[in-house]
């Protein structure tokens, strides 16, 4: 469902401040009851020190918690910027339309009943948002928590959770409560803080991309964390997402990953991701670096607040605990980053500067015994290092060292530089809270187990590399004909066929460049023999017939016809499987490695092209990887080199191998070819067979749907 | 290196009392200069209220720390039970003589700058165990941290680390002190505490096998945590694990999992875990879990310690949070865990008592607003469910909600029952201190996030498994003949070969009813000719002669000879590659699928039999398992079944499949060869032909070593 939102949101975002900056706030179905959402948004407001006006609304009541009451909306003085409903479901509507008879700008709608609540509620959250429209008011929610700003200058809380209002610089957009909650409280006990907050419950109109999009444009919002079950709008949340995350790092948890939990998602929301729609790759291609865990999460994006991006995936290891040395590595290289042995000249300076018994390799380990000088050397060698991009430091807190000292020296090598730096404090809080202090208002972020550091460097060099990846550009191929595809497409839409003929499918590969066997298209058995004479044998015969979709199991398909006699046996035996049957003599080509590739079309996302090694490799390993079209040369070989089995194309163990450069130009034609053609729904080349000579390599079948 | 130690250890434990309880400690190198070792265990033992005698050890000083201080040990009234050792390393050897003198039962020597220290260092700790050997003093250590017990009886501080000494049920071996340290520092940050720790350095006397075994006998401690870098004595930990571990949950960290860490391990020990040594299928075998990240392990052993094993995977999740429920489900699948669905008399039951709304499926979501009786119901109606096996609590404390009642619902619902439970509670800890409390205190582990709570019942969930499987029994087969392998055995050892031949390796498969391909051993062509007509075309001629190791480089094998023409020419291209040679003829095995099974001895802890689909899966995707000898059924079909490729076994697309039990049986016969037989190093067969025609399956190549 497409919202009646403004259209143009995307490129000329409407600015959300009366939402997230109000200078007024009414709470309609404000109480004087304790254990009411009524109650607790006002006792929030006012327990923040909220900068603004608040006017609770209550029909009977004169004051609640002290302020002045009103019995309408319509009584409060005018130019309301949010007002909270919390009355019954079935009496949003008219509180809404006299919301709109008094300019209110916002309303947080909190009362459930709506879309996630059967037939009736769907109607019911439609009626709302058609009288919203006509007042011009826009709505967040229902169903819905609220909103709340940090800001010094605001402190809005319109909100009925626990969580305490505290400073920072990382905003969180969830579309369920409960995890934003978690996730602004976990923040706040790492002492981060939030930034804003925002949790939309049924997100009728207002959506979580719209909310990105406005903290784009927030300075103080350094970090954006969104939370995810179901996406409403993927090519909203592709534009917006994509632009945002160029701006400033964007951390995303994606719930619902397995099986069941996809299905507990239906029952939660109502909604399903959308099958088919490639949510890892979107967020991958948008910049976003997505998470498993709330946990990960709040400890990356403080970092990521905090810290430079790496330039690449090479850590440099800093240790004054071996074991600790030996947890980071291993949780390093399983978060995906690079361990490289130190350069000769640096080990030298660690070599001259640290004790003797020292590790200079990496780990550094300077040993328990280090001095604060020792921290000093090792790091800045560290940081003039060329081949180290990120840092990660270890510093157990040994009683008998200067550790205060030691945080001063970690903070003066290392804070505001252009590496990404990490320490790991292992220590008892209470007994060094200042050692932990120095280093954490330095901008270091802190963490207590070297493995939560490793993971969160890996997070940042993943974040790196897709921006890298979003540097790379689609070179089409100017030897393509699009004319003769569109005319070819043109015309089977006009006699509204989905599924493209053999012929067509051979013009609109050969128009792309895309090499596939030679054929002829024969309508007789003497058409045939005489291809066939002209391709030379072994040949191939296929049945061409809309009416014949799965040729193989038909016994349209006869491979290895050596002889004419062996092609009119194979003639007589499939011509009568359809009526007025055409048939495709193709050249048999010789073994080689089966390779499928395809693309296929995602509602409001583009295309997405697949590649993989055949037979039992898709179907039994499911060898495949996925890539958005159109394909710049790096990513049609990432595409090539990532597949499990890669080392066969390499030519395993003495076997031919194939072409690599071949395949992925083949992947990037037929991504030129399906981002220029997008009626192409589907297209499968299945098999192609790859060769050492990247001039035979060809496609032994396609099929193609529109 | 093999220590001197008690060789009775295993079979008749070595109570370490006089080391976890000692009724006094001297500290040798004692001092008043606040940031020296010598200075920080007297201060430890002081501040920890040690219930033993202290003596502090000092050439000059009269006191220290105001305890009357003594010129040398000898000096100290007889009877001490612990001596820490802080002298200087080459002092040592005079240090632990005089020890000897005076009757000290153990020497914690913390001193470093033994054989972590290189060739002189090896030296020097060769002689300290030779002298404690005769002065019957047990050493712990040298390079070491030392020991704490928080029994409230002995409140022994025998230790320089920071962390205060909290009593719990958890004990904890670590090999490096600093991984010790953090995790007895994250017990005491999770409300814990612990109940011994010991980190023994470089372990020249006292092992970790040691102590576990000490701590299997301590009725107070409910679990053992390890940490492990390096294996000296594989054997030893086998005996001891296994022991252990049937008598209480043995939790592990072993680092240096990656090829990098590995490398960081030999840097910080000098030791390598022992190349071939299969650590991960060793802790399994002893019933073991092993964790990789210390948090995780840490968070896992409070519910081991307070909570029953559960009897399988199936877990019932009850949140009031729908999108915390998703994420304890994603959590719990990717844990290896099953959510199945509920049985409808459940589902009843919950729909009667919940709120319509409620969702009954699994997750049960009780919604936000439930009532404490919400929770009582849907508790109780799964402690009742026979299909569960254990169960998740998410709690997010909403404001309107009695939250304590909650939580005093939840205990009496789950505490002390015969079902795992975890509770998340999701919340402010400073405004909800009584709720966590009384969940606390009941035995349930309390959790932040659901994410950690579903590893925690994996990893729970693994253990159980681990204990089923070891219940699991080997079955020999009755029809093996024992006493015609060890004669081909014997006679090769008496003629000091190592590689047996091919008719030796027949009469050892045919002895263990190993199908093998008919063959005959030939000197000559013409028994050759002869041997290929009684077997019959097509064959294969193999060269059969020590010299020739790959035989196949060599051109020592001729496959798919169709007659004896071909035969002959065979015969004449390869009787050249050796002196003397023999030869193998042997029938050629119509295609099948390929499968490549064997077994190795890994010193100390047996053989290891491994099993997978041959060539590229082999190669290139390392599909295969590994499982100690001998195989009880259950564990050869898991192994059969737990091929990344067991689709390809299963008949994939039609095609025709291997019969699986027949495989499973070929391995339990191979594990009961090599048991029987522990001279055989190594034996390979590869490839077995597998058929859906059990009786067909045989081995086409095979190879041993002993």
């Amino acid at each position: 469902m497409k919202n009646q939102r403004n259209p143009d949101i995307i490129n000329k975002p409407v600015a959300l401040d009366f939402l997230f900056k109000p200078k007024s706030v009414a709470v309609i179905g404000a109480s004087n009851r304790p254990l009411t959402i009524g109650h607790q948004i006002l006792r929030n407001l006012s327990d923040s020190g909220y900068k603004g006006a608040v006017y609770p609304v209550h029909p009977v009541e004169d004051t609640i918690l002290g302020l002045k009451t009103y019995k309408s909306i319509l009584d409060v003085p005018g130019g309301v910027d949010v007002a909270h409903i919390v009355v019954k479901n079935t009496l949003v509507p008219a509180t809404l339309e006299e919301c709109g008879r008094n300019f209110v700008k916002a309303a947080i709608i909190n009362t459930a009943g709506f879309s996630e609540a059967g037939a009736e509620g769907i109607a019911l959250e439609n009626k709302i948002i058609k009288i919203a429209a006509k007042a011009k008011i826009r709505v967040f929610g229902p169903n819905c928590q609220g909103i709340i700003n940090s800001d010094p200058g605001v402190r809005a809380y319109c909100n009925f959770t626990f969580t305490k209002l505290t400073r920072g610089a990382i905003s969180v957009a969830a579309q369920s409560g409960g995890v934003g909650e978690v996730i602004i409280q976990r923040l706040n006990s790492l002492g981060s803080g939030f930034r804003m907050y925002a949790s939309n419950g049924n997100a009728a109109d207002i959506s979580i991309p719209e909310i990105m999009n406005y903290w784009a444009d927030d300075e103080e919002t350094k970090v954006i964390i969104i939370h995810l079950e179901s996406l409403a709008d993927p090519e909203e949340f592709m534009e917006i997402a994509s632009r945002v995350g160029r701006k400033k790092p964007v951390l995303a948890i994606k719930t619902g990953r397995t099986a069941e939990g996809a299905r507990a998602v239906v029952s939660h929301t109502g909604r399903l991701m959308g099958s088919g729609i490639p949510i890892e790759l979107m967020l991958e291609k948008c910049g976003v670096v997505s998470f498993n865990d709330q946990d990960e999460l709040c400890q990356a994006a403080i970092a990521f607040a905090a810290q430079p991006l790496p330039k690449g995936k090479r850590v440099a290891i800093v240790t004054n605990t071996g074991g600790h040395g030996v947890i980071a590595v291993d949780g390093c290289v399983e978060a995906g980053l690079l361990i490289p042995p130190l350069p000769d000249n640096t080990r030298e300076a660690l070599q001259n500067g640290l004790f003797p018994e020292a590790a200079t390799r990496n780990p550094v380990d300077v040993l328990a015994t280090a001095r604060p000088e020792h921290y000093s050397l090792a790091l800045g060698e560290l940081m003039k290092d060329s081949g180290t991009d990120s840092i990660l430091v270890n510093f157990i807190t040994p009683f008998f060292v200067d550790c205060e000292s030691v945080a001063r020296e970690i903070v003066k090598a290392c804070a505001g530089k252009e590496k990404t730096v990490a320490a790991v404090i292992m220590t008892d809080k209470a007994q060094q809270g200042n050692t932990l202090q120095i280093i954490k208002e330095s901008g270091i972020p802190v963490y207590d187990f070297p493995e939560t550091a490793a993971k969160v460097l890996g997070a940042m060099s993943r974040m790196s590399e897709y921006r890298n990846r979003s540097r790379e550009v689609f070179a089409p191929f100017k030897d393509v004909d699009k004319t003769a595809v569109r005319s070819v497409i043109s015309a089977a839409l006009k006699e509204k066929r989905t599924i493209l003929g053999a012929r067509e499918c051979a013009i609109i590969l050969d128009s792309y460049g895309i090499p596939r066997a030679p054929s002829e298209n024969c309508g007789n058995l003497q058409e045939c023999l005489s291809a066939a004479g002209k391709i030379g044998f072994p040949v191939v015969l296929k049945i061409d017939s809309a009416d014949v979709v799965h040729k193989t199991e038909a016994g349209g398909v006869v491979l290895n016809i050596c002889d004419e006699k062996e092609l009119a046996a194979g003639f007589n035996g499939m011509k009568s499987l359809a009526s007025r049957p055409r048939f495709l003599v193709q050249k048999q080509l010789p073994a080689g490695i089966e390779i499928i590739a395809g693309a296929h079309a995602v509602a409001g996302v583009g295309h997405v092209v697949m590649f993989g090694l055949g037979g039992v490799y898709v179907e039994v390993l499911k060898d495949v990887v996925f890539q958005f079209a159109p394909l710049s040369r790096q990513a049609a070989q990432r595409m090539v080199a990532s597949i499990k089995c890669h080392a066969i194309l390499e030519g395993f163990r003495g076997k031919e191998g194939a072409d690599t450069e071949k395949l992925a130009e083949i992947l990037i034609r037929l991504s030129q070819l399906v981002t220029d053609i997008p009626e192409i729904a589907e297209l499968d080349l299945n098999p192609i067979f790859a060769y050492r000579d990247p001039s035979r390599t060809a496609a032994a079948d396609m099929r193609i749907k529109i």
